[in-house]
C-alpha cells in the first residue's frame, strides 16, 4: 500500500528539485538543502570543489570542500566570475538520502545574505524553492516514514521540554504506528472473516463464527478506546498542562509561581492568551511543561467590574487539569477552606491540591520533614502552622484532594509540591514504550472509528436497527458489516497516512516549518 | 613563523575538546559543532550509528546516520538507554577540518531542547563549551589562516549587502593580507641592508647605499599610505556610507527616502542612534549598504528647542560623507539655495548633491530623459520645472556638487541618483582585486607603521633630530633605523597576527558569535 502511494503521488509531485534554508537566523554557519532528481546537478553548477572533482562523481554520504562561484563555475578564471562563499557540500544518494532522493546539503557562513545569494543561484540553476515541510513530505511520499511519523518531525522540532520531546521522538519512532498497525492487521482478519460469509451469503450460510467475530470487533473496540484515552494525557503533554491558581491576593500566588519557575531552566514567558485577556506563565517541572493561569479570587460580589475578574477566573478553573488553591496556612480557618474549595465547582476530571503557604513565619523548619506524601491530607508537620482543626477537616476521608504545607518564600516543601504536580501528568505511561496520541487530527480519526466499530458490535449484538435491509433477525447484514469495517481501516489508515487526500496531505505539511 | 606560533599557543589552548551550536533559532535543523583532539572519541561516547560502527573507524570527509543516545551508547537495549535525536554525523579528521584539528558536526532536528540536550551530553562525554570564535581562533593558531582573514570571517557572517560581502571575502581570500605580505618582503629587505651597515659600522664603512635604502623607505610608505587611504571607502562599506538629507519640511525627503528603499531588497529599519536621538534609517542601493540620516532644515532661529534641533543637523551634516539638499524645483530660487548650500560648511572630503524634487508638477515627464549625469550642473531636462536663472548658477563653474531634477512621487529621475550614490563609493575599486582596509585595528596598525617608516624616512633624509646618538652629521644611526623598521614590521605583523599577544587575540575573537 505504501509503495502504490509513493508512485502515484511521486509521479506528480517529486520530478521537481527542491531547495530551501534549513537553519535559523542568527547562527555561525547555515545549512541549504536541495531534494530532488537534479539536486546533485543543480550543485555542481553553483558549486567548484577543492579537489576539481564535480558532485556527480561523488558517493553518498561524503562531504566535500570547495567554494559557491556566480557566473559559472565552468572555466577557471572566467571573466565576471565572484566567489560568494567557502563551503562544505554533503551528497546523499536516493533512496539513502532524508526525502529518499538524491540530495544535497550545503554548509555555508551563516550571512543571511549569503544564504539567500546561494539560495537564488540554486533556483537559477533550476531547483525550486521549497514549500514549508516539502522535504518531509516527500520522505512520506518516498515511504520513508508514514504519516504519523512525519508529523511527529514537526512536533519534534517544537519540543521545549524533556516530555514533549519523549512524546514527539516516540511518536517519530512509529510508536502510535505500530499501535495501530496491530489493529489493522485486526481489523483486516474480521473483513475476511465478514466477506467469507458474504459469498455464501445467498445460500443462507451464516458462515463466520458471530461469536469470534464479535470477541475480535471488542478487542479493537478496547484497544481504540485505550488509545483515545491517552490522548488527553498526550495533548497535556504537547500544549503544557494547564493549572489555574486560586487564591486571596495576599496568598503569595505570584511568589509561589516564581519558586516553581527558579528551578530547571526557567522558562517563564508571558503568553498573552488569543481568547480573552488572560496571561499564562509557562514553568517547567520536572521535564513537564506547565501554563500556569494566576486568577483572581472567587467570592460573591455586586461590583460589575470584579464579576466579570470572577467569570474569567471561572473559565480559567473550567479549562484547568489542575487547581492549585493557595492559602495561608496561620489565618486558613475551616469555614474558609471550606467555602473556598465548595466555590471552584471541580469536575471528577480535574485535580485539586490545597497549598498552605507561608509556614515559615510559625518558627524554624526542618527542611528534611517537607516531605509531605503525595496522596493528600498529611499535615502537622510543621507543628503550629495549621490549627488542629483545619488538620482534622483535611484529614475527612471525603476531603477530595491533595494537601501541602509550604513556604514559596524559603522553599520549603517546594519539591514534593513539584512531584506531586508532575504525577498529575503520569509521564511514566509513555516512558514505558505505551503509544501516546497527542495529535488532535489522530484523536477526531480515532473517534470516529470507535463510532463506527460501535455500530459494528451493535450489528453483530443485533441491537442495529437503523438498517432496513437486514436479511436475518439476528442484526446487521455481512455486508453493511464489511462496509463498517472498512470505514474503521480508512479511519485509522488516514492516521497513518495509508489513506490520504492531497488536501490533508497540503494541510498537514504546511503547519511545517521551511527547510524541513 | 606561524608555525612557530601555532606551536606555543597550542601547547596552552588545544588540548582541549570544544563543543558549540553553530546554527540560530528557529530553523528545521541544528548543527553542533565538536574539535580537538578527542573530537571523534566524544562523539563516539553520544552517538550510535545505524551501521553499527563507531566514528573512530570512520575517514574524514565522510557522513553517518545513526543516532544521539543518552545513557549510554554501549550495549544494546541497556536500561535508562533514551535516544534524544535521529542525527547525520560529519567527520573530519586533522589536520584537514577548519580548525585543523579533529572535528564532528552533527546535524540534529532543529529544536533548543534537543540542541541543548545534545551539547550536555557532549560535555558530559568530555568536551567544554567553546568561547565565543574559539573555531577560528583555532584555525588561525593551527595556521590555516592569519589573523585579517579570521577577523574577515566575522564580518563575512555579518555581511548585510553586496558590497560589504565582496569586502568581507576579499579580506578572507588574503587581499590585505597579500599586500602586507609583498610589504614585509620589502621591509625585511630594508633591514637586511641597515644590518648589513651596522656590522661594518664600527669601521666606519656606510656600505648600505643610502640612495637604495631612501628609495625603498619611500615605496613602502606610499604603499603604506595607498592601503591606509582605502580604509575610509572599507569602512564606510562596512558601517554603511553615513547620507545626511537635508531640506525644508515639504521638500519631499520622506518621500525619497521611501522610493530610494523601495528598491532592491528594501532593508529599510529604524536604528536608534547610539549617541542622542537621532534615526539612521539603512537602505541598500545598488548592493551598497547607506544609512540615511533624515534631519530638520538649517536656518536662523531664536527658539532654543529649535536651535537644538539645527544643532544636531550640524552634527549629522558633519558626520556625513555625502550630504543631500533636497528643495521644491519650481520654488527654488538662487538665492534661497546659495544661502542653504553655505549654510551646510561642508568640507572638502564631502560629497554634495542638490535633488530638485517634484518636476512632476509642471507637466508630462519623459523618463527617457531622466538619466541626468553625474558630474552635476546637468539640468533643464524638463522644462519648465527650473528657471533659467536657476540653471545657470548650477552651471557655474564653481558650483561644488551634483544637481538631480527628479520626482520622489514618480520615480523620474531616482535611477540617475542611485547610481551617483553608489558612484560616491566606488565599489569598482575592490572589483578589480585590490586590497581595502575596512578594519579600525588595522588602520590604527598601519597608521602607526605610517609613523615609524616617517622616522626611518626622516632619520635617512637626514632631519631626524630627536635623537643624541647620531653618529654622523648625515642623520639617524644605523641601529636606531633598524629598530623603527624593525616597529614597522611589528605593526604590519600585528595585522596579519604574526607578531601578536594572546590579549589581543582575547579581544578579536570575543566579537565573534559562538560556534564560529
Amino acid at each position: 500500500m505504501k509503495t502504490e502511494r509513493g508512485e502515484v503521488m511521486r509521479s506528480n509531485l517529486n520530478q521537481e528539485t527542491i531547495a530551501a534554508l534549513a537553519t535559523g537566523r542568527g547562527g555561525a554557519i547555515g545549512v541549504i538543502r536541495v531534494s530532488g532528481p537534479d539536486a546533485v546537478a543543480v550543485a555542481d553548477a553553483v558549486f567548484v570543489a577543492r579537489s576539481g572533482k564535480p558532485l556527480s562523481e561523488a558517493a553518498g554520504y561524503t562531504v566535500h570542500f570547495g567554494e559557491v562561484v556566480a557566473g559559472g563555475s565552468g572555466g577557471e578564471g572566467a571573466l565576471g566570475r565572484e566567489v560568494v562563499d567557502e563551503v562544505l557540500v554533503s551528497v546523499f544518494r536516493a533512496p539513502h538520502s532524508y526525502t529518499g532522493e538524491d540530495a544535497v546539503e550545503i554548509s555555508c557562513h551563516g550571512s543571511s545574505y549569503i544564504e539567500a545569494r546561494i539560495l537564488g543561484l540554486l533556483i537559477e540553476a533550476g531547483a525550486r524553492a521549497a514549500e514549508p515541510g516539502e522535504f518531509t513530505m516527500r520522505a512520506f511520499l518516498a515511504g520513508k516514514m508514514d504519516l504519523a511519523q512525519a508529523e511527529a518531525v514537526a512536533d519534534l522540532i517544537a519540543a521545549g521540554d524533556r516530555a514533549q520531546h519523549r512524546l514527539a521522538m516516540d511518536q517519530m519512532k512509529g510508536g502510535v504506528s505500530s499501535a495501530l498497525a496491530g489493529l489493522r492487521e485486526e481489523l483486516v482478519q474480521l473483513a475476511a472473516l465478514l466477506e467469507l460469509e458474504l459469498d455464501f451469503g445467498e445460500e443462507d450460510v451464516a458462515f463466520a463464527d458471530r461469536g469470534r467475530l464479535k470477541e475480535l470487533a471488542e478487542g479493537i473496540e478496547a484497544e481504540i478506546e485505550r488509545l483515545k484515552a491517552t490522548f488527553e494525557q498526550g495533548n497535556a503533554i504537547r500544549e503544557g498542562v494547564a493549572v489555574a491558581i486560586v487564591g486571596r491576593p495576599n496568598a503569595g500566588k505570584s511568589t509561589l509561581l516564581n519558586a516553581l519557575a527558579g528551578d530547571e531552566r526557567a522558562m517563564v514567558s508571558d503568553i498573552a492568551g488569543t481568547t480573552r485577556d488572560r496571561i499564562e506563565e509557562r514553568v517547567v517541572v520536572g521535564g513537564v511543561g506547565f501554563r500556569f493561569v494566576d486568577t483572581a479570587g472567587l467570592r460573591a460580589t455586586d461590583d460589575e467590574l470584579e464579576r466579570m475578574g470572577i467569570e474569567r477566573t471561572r473559565d480559567a478553573i473550567r479549562r484547568a487539569r489542575v487547581v492549585m488553591l493557595v492559602m495561608d496556612a496561620v489565618e486558613a480557618g475551616v469555614c474558609d477552606i471550606e467555602a473556598q474549595v465548595a466555590e471552584l465547582g471541580l469536575r471528577e476530571d480535574q485535580q485539586l491540591c490545597v497549598v498552605l503557604n507561608k509556614v515559615d513565619v510559625v518558627g524554624a523548619l526542618d527542611a528534611e520533614s517537607g516531605s509531605v506524601g503525595s496522596s493528600g491530607a498529611v499535615l502537622g508537620t510543621v507543628s503550629g502552622a495549621v490549627s488542629g482543626e483545619v488538620q482534622a477537616w483535611f484529614s475527612a476521608a471525603d476531603f477530595p484532594g491533595s494537601v501541602f504545607e509550604i513556604s514559596a518564600k524559603t522553599g520549603f516543601g517546594l519539591d514534593a509540591l513539584r512531584d506531586w504536580l508532575v504525577g498529575t501528568v503520569d509521564v511514566r505511561g509513555f516512558d514505558s514504550g505505551a503509544a501516546v496520541v497527542s495529535g488532535a487530527r489522530h484523536f477526531e480519526a480515532l473517534s470516529r472509528a470507535s463510532d463506527a466499530v460501535g455500530r459494528v458490535l451493535a450489528g453483530l449484538r443485533g441491537g442495529f436497527s437503523a438498517s432496513e435491509v437486514c436479511d436475518s433477525g439476528s442484526g446487521l447484514s455481512s455486508d453493511l458489516l464489511a462496509a463498517e469495517v472498512r470505514e474503521v481501516l480508512h479511519h485509522l489508515g488516514s492516521i497513518t497516512g495509508d489513506i490520504t487526500s492531497s488536501e490533508v496531505l497540503g494541510a498537514i505539511f504546511s503547519k511545517f516549518c521551511i527547510g524541513k
